[in-house]
């Protein structure tokens, strides 16, 4: 690829899936991908920036001319939109928006006003609707000769609103097929279930558990319509928010793809790691103050990191069960308690196990039993405190308003690593006359 | 919550949201939950097991009498007796199958054959079909007849079958509503995309994202309709594939929910940690070969577990960019030399900057410059290579075929740990003179 010609670029790209046609621009050096996107036909640019996480999209985007620009974001759904121009600085923002259909704008000036995790943010502002006066013959003949537009509202049910443009009913199927043409839809429409537009997600997961729509209207506060959320949006954002949490845990943040600058990767990267390295000196600190131990017996410094390490491992085992737990519901802050005496039991078994473990190889390696003793107490010991820590510490975080996703990793690193350095120097110390 | 009465049971949880009935539940004793799962409604039953991850919705349905359990099961989708029933062994799925409905039971049969990730594991048995010499009037009256039959099938489009069962064609509402009523469907009708049953989720979800339709008719090898796949299903499903990777990532296999039994749960704990026992001997033994330089410079000991630490950190950062990548399609297994690149660049930078740090942390803390140059530069060069393992690592286990999310992490640490030992302990012997 690296063509002049946008009809050329089109036609490479058009036996591949759209995952693939944006992994092949994503590829290109910086200058061409610019240069294919502006050459490329409207539609097929829509379509790559659709597939991109919106942070990409907003980047491919913004190198357009600001009509060109506004040409491929008048291609995308609303809420695509809104993704996109939200991730942009309002300068380029109003550059593009400016450009736009007056009502497709003004669309996404109020869609972007939302979080992206509530029900404002993720629903859609196109919606299929009706005044209350109209007749079941106004809808039949809208659906008869409006498919393409009856697809963008993806098997939604009409609403009818009343003047003020509150949602006061919702037309089913049948209603509509049994009904006379004459009839008002006042007589056969059903009241709403609406929802709010600050609504988070989590609840958003419950309601639409609760109830089999494939879509709801979405109601500001003074109850008028503002959009139409489908049930496809919230698993997608349960899908989005699941890879999100997931590499947070990593110390990923904001998206991160190897397309980006290297100076914001690196960034990002780095600003985590920081906060990191200070958690890792306290840790060490602790091994600092036993110097002498070590000195005396230079086989503990071989099992300090594996005590530290395997510790480490019991207590992320249990961070990924609460936080899954917490995805579920199943869990909340007041269940503190009862998790952590789920998590002794498993901790007493999985601890006396690994130490025995550890202490026959501490044994056999060094030729004292003693060592084994220490080592096989202070992993066992540590294991017990790491899935406690594990499995309690991402409620408290929650119930903290914090990120649980995001600190739980380090703060339990920095504990069980303080805990197990504590556990076999201090033993070892104890232990000393034996050792030698 | 405890009560002998259903009904009493059914009121407790009446206000609450299904997740967190489920938790209610949940948090029960075993024999307390058996009771309550039994006293209560069917209708009840079945939104809590809908609910469940299935594992324990088999382990619901399991502990009631086989004509009980069969009454729950008929509430559920297809799609959700086969994800129920296939947790269960033959012997006891078989039990309750035998008393279901006959038709229901063979659906349930066909559908359990099918693995959990491809069309045929998350489509729905059930479709609305129409043989193709049916008349638009007869679509139309059972539509207007119909509409709970009819919500089931989530506004999908009606499908025309041949005699032989094949999808030869699909009706749209538009066609639906301007035909005359006793025109045949094969008139109106357009040729249908089909899914294979086995396609995997990820080349469903470059379907779904190519078509809009909210849902697609399954075949089989033969081309008789199988089922329907819903474009909610195949999110839901990607949701899942990320909590699922996530969690394996940390070590934790098979849905561990805390209400599983003790023995399970820490019997899949400790399979993955025993592994992880013998990557941590492997790494520690690079410590043991260099005892005489430890007993040397004891300070080294301090140091040690934060270079492997911090190295580890970057690397799984690098692990965790490579994994979205992969779940996006943005990357493949050929273009692991395209991600090193990218990796060391990131890697220089960051790797020079925390060498810088902790260089200087040594320095101020032991005052000995020399020191500070070992660590630094150790943790400078195992930053570079924990981010080039972590970038490419994942990239290389699914061109060997293996599971990128459960094995990259401890194959890391174990690397870096190694690396990371060896660097400092082979560094602080070539500078032994300043050191001491």
């Amino acid at each position: 690829i690296g063509a002049q010609d946008g009809n050329h670029i089109a036609s490479l790209l058009q036996p591949l899936t759209h995952s693939e046609a944006l992994r092949e621009i994503l590829n290109l050096k910086e200058e061409d991908r610019v240069a294919a996107i502006a050459l490329m036909p409207v539609e097929l640019a829509a379509m790559l920036i659709e597939e991109a996480p919106s942070e990409i999209g907003a980047e491919l985007v913004g190198s357009l001319a600001p009509k060109q620009g506004a040409d491929v974001l008048e291609e995308l759904n609303s809420e695509v939109q809104a993704d996109v121009v939200g991730e942009m600085d309002t300068a380029q923002a109003e550059a593009f928006l400016s450009q736009m259909d007056a009502e497709e704008a003004s669309d996404v000036r109020r869609l972007i006003e939302y979080d992206d995790d509530c029900a404002g943010g993720l629903m859609s502002a196109d919606a299929f609707t009706f005044p209350q006066d109209a007749t079941v013959g106004t809808v039949l003949r809208k659906l008869a000769s409006d498919d393409t537009d009856f697809e963008r509202y993806r098997g939604q049910h009409p609403y009818v609103l009343d003047a003020q443009g509150i949602p006061i009913g919702v037309l089913s199927l049948r209603g509509l097929l049994t009904a006379k043409r004459v009839q008002k839809l006042s007589d056969i429409m059903v009241a709403p279930i609406t929802i709010q537009v600050e609504t988070q997600l989590s609840a958003l997961e419950d309601i639409f558990d609760a109830h089999s729509f494939l879509g709801m209207p979405v109601v500001e506060a003074d109850g008028k319509l503002a959009g139409v959320l489908s049930r496809t949006s919230v698993a997608e954002a349960v899908a989005e928010r699941a890879e999100h949490e997931s590499l947070r845990r990593q110390g990923v943040f904001g998206d991160e793809l190897r397309s980006m600058p290297l100076r914001i990767r690196s960034k990002r990267r780095l600003a985590w790691l920081s906060a990191n390295i200070v958690l890792n000196i306290i840790a060490a600190s602790v091994i600092s103050a036993y110097e002498e131990t070590l000195t005396a017996v230079i086989a503990i410094a071989i099992f300090l990191p594996m005590v530290s390490d395997m510790s480490g491992c019991s207590g992320n085992q249990a961070v990924g069960v609460t936080m899954r737990e917490l995805s579920l519901g199943l869990v909340r802050p007041v269940d503190a308690m009862r998790v952590w005496l789920k998590e002794v039991s498993v901790g007493v078994i999985n601890g006396a196990v690994l130490g025995v473990l550890i202490g026959l190889v501490a044994w056999a390696w060094k030729g004292n039993a003693w060592l084994g003793l220490v080592i096989g107490l202070a992993l066992a010991l540590n294991t017990v405190l790491a899935v406690s820590i594990g499995g309690v510490v991402p409620l408290i975080l929650k119930r903290l308003g914090q990120d649980p996703a995001a600190a739980s990793g380090p703060l339990l690193t920095t504990i069980t690593d303080m805990a197990g350095f504590f556990l076999v120097l201090s033993l070892a110390t104890l232990f000393m006359p034996f050792l030698l």
